[in-house]
């Protein structure tokens, strides 16, 4: 069964709801490793009444860190130690809600990049089922880099998901070919020409609303703005329609709706997405967001196993290979 | 009064919805003056019963025309005619359903762009109450051509929104200066230095939920996906919802909230927004959807008089020349 080792140090609410997120995978059958001051995490332990593993790591990185300099900088930093835990072969993966800079640098320092990777990439998913990279590794892309995403984001498709024929989309501002900056257009011939995924063309945000395609490809810069632009969206329907329906005529029937209102909410809840993977790099790094409650990390270091079981960094691997020609 | 300008022969529901929005703005008290076939609108005209003005246009622009060429060779394009109006001063704006590119370029080449806008931009209003700016115009931008666009969209939040002090943000990865790629990082310092306008520094997607500033900055290829996910994710919460309340158990209480909902969707209705300005020409240009009815064009006409009636390309130079020293 894969280990994962839980960077229990990164992140706001760290390490109560974080020691608290491993303790819920554990008990849902996960095999978890603690990675953080052990003087802080052993009373969390205690007072839990479990035997989980710690293992010591003497400083953290924070938010506001820069993070290529603070990985360099703490040697001994939580997310550095969980991170040479995978490379060793003392856990299969690693789960951090802290700095997403620091994971990645963490990451590509000490596992490495895979072969035939450029440039790493965050992969996260959306409500309506999409996965979406990059979500912000990578500010500014070349067309091979997205055609690259291309790849990994299938394999991610394919472990995740089960699926034997992935469909990818390239995000733009229009369905025909030839639209978009030359950085699209460029792209859109790589990834016609990638053996092994099933090419559908351009997609659009409003695609978004019903999963168009397996994956959906674009720079970092975009699928961050793009992530928050749903994020903001989905809060901001659920606010108007509270704020229609908040007359003394409407008490009664938005009562009677609220457990399908709290299913919906729970749907939307970016917790419940399970983190976004790190993919490119040689092994299994999956991150949360800074606020994450312990629900988040418990769901995370499921998808974190699924992805070992999966075999993911080797799926990732031989999609690379199979597509060096184009690539 | 001002004239409105009416392209009858754009969008996908030229020319019938488009000439019965003209006359629903007619009817609500709006000037307007129609361009296109005059063998086509006539008939439609009479059997409405309304003696509205037509300037006859002998040709149209369609969706997949390339909108340079299309303007260059179809002189007598009706968008193309309704700019001549303007320019000739016998109309003051002008309104279409039709190519946004056509208008786009129509609006350049005939009305010309005010002194020292460099790139004119396309302005909408997102339902939270922000106009972003530009939503496609320049898929690629320069620092310079961002700030120019917040001293525009604040004109036009100024007239829209009869603000005196207006808030700019400028869309980015996170909220700290610093953040973003070169383009944002230029953009914020040279949007800190401009008098007139109050900038409040980056701005998230997530922020959209609550307008956080009136006027929000990105460049075109950005807005146009934020503008697009933004649309899809509303649908798909609108969707999700409909799933979720899809049980006998629940027909009733959705039943009594239909008006509230119809409320709501109806605020989300991109229709209702009145369309996108064009901004930096010598001109008020209101382009709507393609897929336009009739509510959208009579929108659309009122968003265009309002812009007459506040001066709205005055207010732009005025900024601008007001901005030169730091643009």
């Amino acid at each position: 069964m894969a280990t994962v080792a839980v960077d229990a140090m990164g992140g706001d609410n760290a390490p109560m709801e974080i020691v608290h997120g491993g303790i819920d995978a554990a008990a849902n059958g996960h095999e978890v490793v603690f990675v953080g001051d052990e003087a802080q995490l052993a009373p969390i332990l205690e007072a839990a009444g479990v035997g989980i593993p710690v293992v010591h790591a003497s400083e953290a990185i924070g938010m506001s860190d820069d993070p290529a300099l603070a990985i360099r900088e703490k040697r001994d930093a939580s997310i550095s130690v969980a991170a040479r835990l995978v490379k060793t072969g003392d856990a299969d993966a690693v789960v951090s809600a802290g700095s997403t800079g620091a994971a990645l640098t963490a990451a590509v320092f000490t596992l490495g990049r895979l072969k035939g990777v450029s440039r790493p990439a965050i992969a996260s998913y959306f409500p309506s089922g999409s996965v979406v990279l990059d979500m912000g590794a990578n500010l500014s892309c070349r067309a091979r880099d997205l055609a690259q995403f291309a790849v990994m984001g299938a394999a991610l498709a394919r472990t995740h998901d089960g699926l034997d024929r992935v469909t990818v989309g390239l995000l733009n501002i229009g369905s025909e070919p030839g639209k978009g900056r030359v950085l699209e257009r460029e792209a859109h011939d790589l990834m016609g020409a990638l053996p092994g995924i099933d090419f559908i063309g351009n997609v659009e945000g409003t695609d978004l609303a019903q999963a168009k395609a397996n994956v959906i490809v674009c720079d970092g810069y975009t699928g961050n703005i793009m992530l928050k632009t749903a994020e903001g969206t989905a809060r901001l329907v659920f606010n108007l329609f509270l704020e229609a329906v908040a007359v003394p005529d409407y008490t009664e029937a938005v009562q009677t709706l609220a457990p399908a209102l709290m299913q919906l909410r729970e749907r939307l809840n970016p917790e419940r997405a399970g983190g976004a993977h790190l993919l490119g790099v040689k092994g299994v790094v999956v991150v949360t967001h800074g606020s994450s409650t312990r629900l988040s990390i418990s769901t995370a270091v499921a998808t974190a196993a699924d992805a070992v079981a999966g075999g993911l960094p080797d799926l990732i691997a031989a999609g690379l290979a199979e597509s060096a020609g184009v690539l």
